[in-house]
C-alpha cells in the first residue's frame, strides 16, 4: 500500500475521531446501549427479547468500527495501548464479540455489556478528570486507612475470641467480625448487636462504644485531611493566578526600587 | 378611560404593592391559609368543616385581589409575566378559583391549596435568594451527579442481573434495584439486603462495600466540591469588598508614586 | 444598719464568691448533686435512700447559702437580677426549698433537681460562652430553618392527603406526619414506610425521594452557612489581631511617608 | 566486661536498630503475628493448631530478641523506658512469655496477642505521629465533650424518671438510659423507642426531637471547631514557610528604607 495514500486515510480518521459530531454520536450510542441493558432487567415477550438481542449485536458492531477508527486514526500506534482507557474500550468489546453459549460465560458476557456504560467515563473528559482526581486523593489517605484497618482488626479479633459462642454467623472468624464491625460502624442495627452479647458480657457495650468513637474520630480525621489537602491546592492555584493575572508588583519589587532612589540621592550628594 | 386618570390608578396601586404593611398582611394571611391546610387533615365536626371552606375561599378571593393589586401597579405590564414567581402565583390562585365536584380533580384542588404555602418563598426576598442559590449551586454539581448516576446504573444492573431470583421484590428489574440501592446508600436495614444475597453468593459483600465506598466517596467529593466554590465565592467576595470600602492603596499605586519620586530627583539632578 | 459596716460586709462576700477555691467547692458539689441524682434512679434499699434525701436537702441548703453570698457580694443589687443565669440558679434553688407531697409536683420537684446539673453551665466561664455562641448562631440560620420548615410542612400536607388512609398512625394529622417526615429524614425504617405506600400507590417513591434530596441540600446549606460564617469570622479576628499585635505599617502609612518624601524633594526644589 | 568492649556491643546494636532492614522485618513479623491471629479465630484441624501455636511463641521470642536489641542499643538507658512505646513493646512481650493455664488467664493471654497488632503504630513513625495528633486534638474539644455529656446526663435523669416504668430494660436506671440515648443519637430505631413512650406520655416525642437537636448542634460545632483549628494552624504554617523561604521583605522592612532616605534628603538640605 502506498505511504502516502495511508497516510491521507489516517489524516481523515484523525479528524473523524477528534470530530464533535463524532463525539456525540458515541455518546448517544452508549446512553442507548445503557438503556438496552436496563430493558434486559424486564420480563419481555419473546418478540421484543430478540429485537433487544439484535440492538445488543449492532451496539458491539457500532463500537468495534468506533475503535478501530480511533486506532487508525491515532499517529503513534504504540501510545494508542499505553492509554489504560483505549486498553479498557478494547477489551470490553473484544469480549463481547466472544460467542457464548453455557450459563457461566453467558453471564460474563452480560457483565462486560454492563461495564460498557463505563465507557461514558472514558469518552468524556470531565468525567476522566474527576475519576483521576479521586484515585490521586486516595495514597494521601494511605495512613488514616492503614490505621483504620488496624483498629478494625484489633476490634475483630477481639470480637471473634469472645463473641464467636455467642452467634457464629456474627462473630464466627475474623472475616465475619469485620463484616459486623463495619455494619456497626454504619449504624445498621448496632444495638441488636451489642444487646446480644450484653446478655453474655454486660460490660461489652464499652467494646462497641470505643470502637464507634475510634472509628469516627479517625473518619473525622480522614474528611478534614481530604478538605484541607483540597483547600490548601485551591488557595495556591489562587494566589498563583491572581500573581500572574493582575502583573501586580511584589514588595520585593518595591523595595528594589526605594534602594535606587536612595542611591541616585547619595550620588547627588556626592556631585554637590 | 382617560389615560391620566389610568397613570394615577397604577401609582396609587404601585405605591400599595410596595407598602411594608401590604407586604406584611399578605405574609399573615399565607400563614393563616397553611394553619386553614392544617386544620382540614383532621377529623372535624361538620360545622367546623363548613367555616374552614369559607375561609379557604376567602383566602382564595383575597389572593386574587393581591394579585390583581400587583398587575396593575406594575408599569410595564409585559415584564409582568416575565417574572416566573408571578407566573406561578397567578397560576396558584386560578386553579384555586376552578369549581371542582369529582374526586380527582377535588386531590388536585387540595394539592393546588397546599402549594398556596410556597407563596412565602415568593414573597420574601430572602427566601426567593436562598432558593436561586441552591439552583444556581447545581449545575457545578452536573458532572459529580452524573458520575454518582453512572454508579448507581452499573451497579443497579448487576444486581437485577445476579439477584432477581432471589427477590424479585428488591432485584427485579434496573428501576427496583435502583431504589434497593439508594436504600443501601441510606444504610438503611441494608445488612438485611446484604445477608439475602450472601446465602446465594456468599462473596456478594463486596458487591455492597465497594458500592458503598464509591457512592460515599463520590458524595464526599461532591460536598467538597460545593464547600470550596462557597468559600472561594466569599473569599472574592471579601476581597472585593476590603478594597472597596478602604479605600487602601495597592503596591501599585506605591510603585506609581516611587517612580514619581525617581522622577523628581532625576529632574533636579539635570537643573543641579 | 450601718453603712460602712454594710460595705465592710459586702466586700468580705465579694471576695469570697471571686475566691478560686469557694468556686472549686460549688463546682464540686454540682457534681455531687448531679451523681445523687443518678443514685437516685437505681432501685435502692430504704435506709440509702434516706441518706440521700438528707444530702438533697444539704445540697440544697448549701446552694441556698451560696446564691445569698452571691447576692449579698454584689455591688449593685439590681444588676444581679439582670444576668439571666443568676434568674436562674435562682429559681432552682427557690423552687428545690419548696416542700412537695402529692405526685404531680413531686415529678415538678425532682426535674428541678435535675435541671441544678445546668447549673454547671452558670459557674463554668468556658461553657457559658459556649452556649452564647451556639444561641448566637441561632439567627444566622433562620431563613434556612424557615425553608426548611416550609419543605416540611408541605410535604406533610401532602401525605395527610394521600396517606392518611393507608396507615393514619403514621400520616393520621399533619403534626403526624411532620413526625413522621422528620424519621424519614434520619433515614429511621424509612424504607419500611415507603413501602407500605408504594403498595397503594407506586410512585410515592418520587416522593420520599425528593423530600430526602430537598432537605439533605437544605441542611448542607445550612452547615456550610455556619461553616463559611465561623470561618469568616475566624479569618477577620486572626486579621485584626494580627495587625495589632506586629505594630505593622499598612500601605496607606507608607503612602503618607512617600507623599512627605515628595514634598521635601518639592520644597528643595523651589529653594534650590 | 571492660567498657570499651560494651561500647562496641552498643554501637552494634544501635546501628542494627536503627537499620531500615531491621525495621522491615520486625514490620514483616507483626503481619505475620496478625495472619496468625486471624488464623486462630477459624475452626482449625488439630495438626493446623499445633502448627500454629509453635509460631506463635516463634514470634514471640522474635519479639523478645528485638526488644533486648532496642534496649541494648540505646545509648541512654533511663530514657529508653521514658518512651511510653518502649513500655508498651516490652509489656505486650513480657506478658506474651508468662506461661498460662486456667482459662480466665488464657483470656488474658490472647488479648496480649491481639494488642501485638499495636506495635504496627509504635514501630512506624507516620501512624505515631497521626496518633499523636488524634491525642493532640482531644483537650481542645474538652468543653464540648463536657457541654455534650451534661446534655446527655440531664436527658438520662429525665428519661429515667418518666420512662423507667414504661420499659425498664431502656430506661431502668440512668447508666441504661445513657446508653439508650446513645442509641438514639445514632438514630439507630429511635422511633421504636419514641412510639413506646409516646403511648404512655403522647408528647414525649418533643424530648426525643429536642435531644436530637442538642446534640447534632453540638456535634456540629465540635467538628466545625476541629475544622477551623486544623485550617488555622495550617494557614500559619503556610504562612509562616511562605516568609520564610521567599525572604521577602515586610512593609515595615519598607517603612525602614523610606525613612532612611528623608532622613538622607533632610541631610542634603540642611548642606545645602
Amino acid at each position: 500500500m502506498d505511504q502516502a495514500l495511508n497516510n491521507q486515510w489516517q489524516n481523515a480518521f484523525y479528524r473523524l475521531r477528534s470530530n464533535k459530531a463524532f463525539e456525540l454520536f458515541v455518546i448517544g450510542i452508549i446512553v442507548f446501549s445503557a438503556l438496552v441493558i436496563g430493558v434486559k432487567t424486564y420480563q419481555l415477550p419473546d418478540y421484543v427479547y430478540r429485537i433487544v438481542t439484535v440492538l445488543d449485536w449492532a451496539i458491539t458492531f457500532i463500537f468495534l468500527t468506533e475503535i478501530t477508527i480511533r486506532y487508525l486514526g491515532e499517529p503513534d500506534k504504540k501510545r494508542f495501548f499505553r492509554n489504560p482507557w483505549n486498553v479498557f474500550d478494547t477489551l470490553i468489546v473484544v469480549v463481547s464479540l466472544i460467542p457464548i453459549d453455557n450459563t457461566d460465560m453467558a453471564l460474563i458476557g452480560r457483565l462486560v455489556r454492563i461495564f460498557r456504560v463505563l465507557r461514558m467515563v472514558s469518552i468524556i473528559p470531565e468525567l476522566r478528570m474527576l475519576l483521576n482526581s479521586l484515585v490521586r486523593a486516595l495514597p494521601q489517605l494511605g495512613y488514616v486507612l492503614l490505621m483504620m484497618f488496624i483498629i478494625f482488626y484489633i476490634y475483630a479479633a477481639i470480637g471473634s475470641t469472645f463473641f464467636a459462642a455467642i452467634n457464629p454467623g456474627l462473630w464466627g472468624d475474623i472475616a465475619l467480625s469485620l463484616l459486623t464491625l463495619f455494619r456497626v460502624m454504619t449504624f445498621e442495627d448496632w444495638t441488636d448487636v451489642m444487646y446480644e452479647t450484653m446478655t453474655v458480657y454486660p460490660l461489652s457495650w464499652f467494646y462497641y462504644l470505643t470502637f464507634i468513637f475510634f472509628t469516627a474520630f479517625a473518619f473525622l480525621n480522614m474528611i478534614i485531611g481530604i478538605v484541607v489537602n483540597v483547600l490548601d491546592e485551591e488557595h495556591r492555584r489562587v494566589a498563583r493566578q491572581e500573581a500572574e493575572d493582575a502583573g501586580e508588583p511584589d514588595l520585593r519589587d518595591l523595595q528594589r526600587e526605594i534602594r535606587e532612589l536612595k542611591e541616585l540621592i547619595l550620588q547627588q550628594q556626592k556631585a554637590g
